[in-house]
């Protein structure tokens, strides 16, 4: 099976790699050709286009940041129109639900494959081939990548037949991961004023009910302020938390706890925290908060 | 060690029954004596009023549903009037930060001592001696009664000496057990109104990135629609919202999420919910986004 | 008909004054004695407690800061007691629907009359006499007062039997007033990061869609920064809120939008800016969008 | 002046009329011809296409529902390309800011004007040329097309140079009146589940603190509940929270209470009522309250 690679930010270079140590086959393109050295010493090829990429491929991975990258790529870029009529496009980046969408269809027009691959879990898990994938697309062409898609993963979870759907539900589990840090944030800043250190009522917390992986993570980032460098960036999250709206917006959802964290995330870009991880939320409840006039 | 032992609810009893198993000698006061042969036959004595069943007891435990019902046996009951100069009032209940503070003063004037040890665990969990205890109080009398703590606890977390922190770590523990809930609620629905079954979504994440007790107990209840009998109240809940709010009013910290999560509540309360399980915010999400009038 | 008048502060004092010159017989009492010269020069006699200022009086109106100072005055400072057994008791003061209910019944209890007749209007508008009344108690009650009522206003609104309805209506009122000032400082933050002046956002919204004295009264506030003195305070205003969502978590009505402006009202208070006027949420806004951190 | 009017719903249809009445000589065109008869009688030309209509106009006004429509009649439909290289595109209706700063970066291309100058009224008020207009751009475009500013208005606020601003001006103000309807919407619930006519309150609140035409307009709708025909549409009014919520996202502002109002919307959207009036908000709050279950 020989591989197009779209994209090969931390993520997109882990899946890569995990692919050619798994013996496929893959041309590589990024708009930044940097720190490829590794994935070419692992056997890949480098394209010097999208379309140059994508030409001679049975299946089209993208890992691109957001909707306006993929569309600069496949659509502007020419890749979509470059590619085999018989090709399947694996998207494994979180876009949002509308241009999903409409991606499926420009490819149905022209005979090819679309299959939605988002991941659950970050870069370090995607280098051991950790990754959860939420996969949905027409069952032929989802059986076709098949291969690949359990290569790159510790466990796929089939959504359906419609693409965007698994869309749907990255975007509702990563709704669900901004709504826990902020309520890891608002509770903290909460015990704070009342006199409670943080770190105290952080141990209580994600030691008894709160015992899992995602508190426990960013519960350490906040007790230790580490909010730089970031795992996943404020400027991201708030991308996320935007795609939510947008889908609870188009199919009519009242998502109130989605526009509070959103409210909050806004105050953290103003303060130009963009490039925080987005356990920064903790700053934005302290300083709205005011902690820092409380006496000690 | 002669225990008075006040509130015998399902908590209430669930501690008085690993208490008796322990060895302690306990006298035992509800306001309804329903029920109460199980404990009887294990040992206990019945009072005929607060003020009979703490007089003679070297520490007396209360586990009473609100500030209210406290202030009942307590204050007007006469039972802190009744203590022994020397006793100590081991509160287990969750009351709000004020009136902890307040019973604090009140038994000090008396010479009697206070120690707030709320409860992290379902009723199943106190019946294996399994609570976590988030202990707080002068540090003497908090190691006077270590012995009958430690026998109704899997483990203690010591808050501090000042009691109504205690109350303020639980508070703030609940307030995210209920934001979680309402987080579910509102990402099932989203993922519904796009086509996706609720039990597939739910079954995804709380399998993958929210695979801890709370989340997948919550979420069982959610898919099976399972409320009725509560294992919490949404009135219960509602109560425990309305502490974080108070205590958060009190401590001028905002908490938008508590604040969304408490209208959602209003809604379930006002459509008569109060006795159905706090995860019947399901039920509201569902309703606010008119989920029965979209096609299958 | 002989008055007793509790609670001079300003709004007081200008209603006492006003009586006084309608020919009203007035005895006083204030908690702290000090500037009511004025009143005493226009005919007002000082009492020196409570109790010893009601005990004639065929009337008693009170005007206090909140349930507490009430409750202080007239169960803890035994002015309900030293009550003639025919007196009516006519609060003009906003207190919360379960204290109005209470006090309406201690009153029933021990034969006296109470009404409830809080006033929409500052104390500028209550020193010409022409503040609007809420009016809500017994119809014989309200007609055995409505000599009083009438001098102290230019219109009396008749709300019904129920003394505390009147309480709501105001709570209302002053929430609607709350969130009008709210959205004025959202988007006057919005225009400004926008880089229009908040001047000329504020005078084209408040010349047109809202050419009404509350929106151009608490606009010019905006425009000129002028937040102190306070006309009425944000702690004062937060106390309304709070008033609001008690009575609503009382009925059991989700209340959003007094959701929202209590927690920006908290990030105000949490910078010690309780003394200013509530307009000042135009700072919290401009804050939390960082609005001093944009280029000229 | 020779003007080509594109767009010719209601509002388009007032101002046309307007137009033709004060003299100015106009070619129109619109999606759905019919209803145009009246305009024809007084002297408008019809264009089969926006590309015929402007092709010679000195000013080209538009009031498209939105930006995809606008879209689709300037840049897919052809009318942009077909404007004289010196005329004036003066778009007076609500778009986004970034599609307004696109618009005028395209018709500066070309060498042609582009002034935003949106109308603060309804329909009726257009009719009378009595609607207010916020207008920005280039000052040298502004005055060529102040004759025909003014013909349909009482009054001109200039915004400044940039067109997009005069947007961000239209749009805060919209918001506004969503959240002044809101307001009126939960504090009539909140009155009505404490026993309260709706109508008693509305009629207090309306002729007391907010005796303002906004207030008293929608407070006459909720009174009577005549929510259809509608006069603004809950759908055009949650399309404008949206472009607040858009407006505030890019210039990072958190907007709480717009974030609060869209939420309730879509509540309505879901069950229908896109058609009906934005007033129609109390039937959401009505219904979140759910008042039909209480005794009357």
């Amino acid at each position: 099976m020989k591989i197009a690679f779209l994209g090969l930010g931390r993520m997109g270079r882990a899946i890569a790699k995990v692919l050619l140590e798994a013996g496929f086959e893959l041309t590589l393109w990024n708009r930044s050709p940097a720190s490829l050295e590794a994935l070419v010493d692992a056997g890949g090829k480098l394209a010097k286009s999208p379309a140059e990429a994508v030409k001679r491929a049975d299946v089209v991975v993208s890992m691109l940041a957001d909707d306006r990258a993929l569309r600069e790529v496949m659509l502007e870029g020419g890749a979509l129109e470059a590619m085999r009529r018989d090709a399947i496009h694996v998207n494994m980046a979180t876009v949002s639900v509308p241009f999903a969408a409409t991606l499926a269809k420009l490819h149905a027009k022209l005979g090819q494959g679309y299959v939605a691959a988002p991941v659950l879990g970050r870069p370090e898990v995607a280098e051991r081939g950790e990754l959860n994938l939420l996969v949905a697309g027409p069952p032929v062409q989802v059986e076709a990548v098949w291969p690949l898609l359990k290569a790159a993963s510790v466990r796929i979870w089939p959504i359906g037949d419609v693409p965007e759907q698994a869309n749907v539900v990255k975007i509702g589990a990563n709704f669900m991961l901004g709504v826990a840090i902020e309520s890891l944030a608002e509770a903290t800043s909460l015990a704070e004023a009342h006199g409670i250190e943080a770190a105290e009522f952080i141990e209580v917390v994600t030691q008894t009910l709160f015992a899992a992986p995602a508190y426990q993570g960013y519960g350490a980032l906040i007790k230790a302020r580490a909010f730089e460098p970031a795992g996943f960036s404020l400027r991201l999250g708030h991308k996320d938390i935007g795609l939510a709206l947008s889908a609870a917006d188009q199919a009519r959802v009242p998502l109130p706890l989605a526009a509070a964290v959103n409210a909050r995330m806004l105050d953290g870009l103003a303060n130009g925290d963009g490039d925080k991880d987005w356990s920064s939320l903790y700053e934005v409840a302290a300083r709205q908060a005011h902690l820092d006039r409380r006496g000690s």
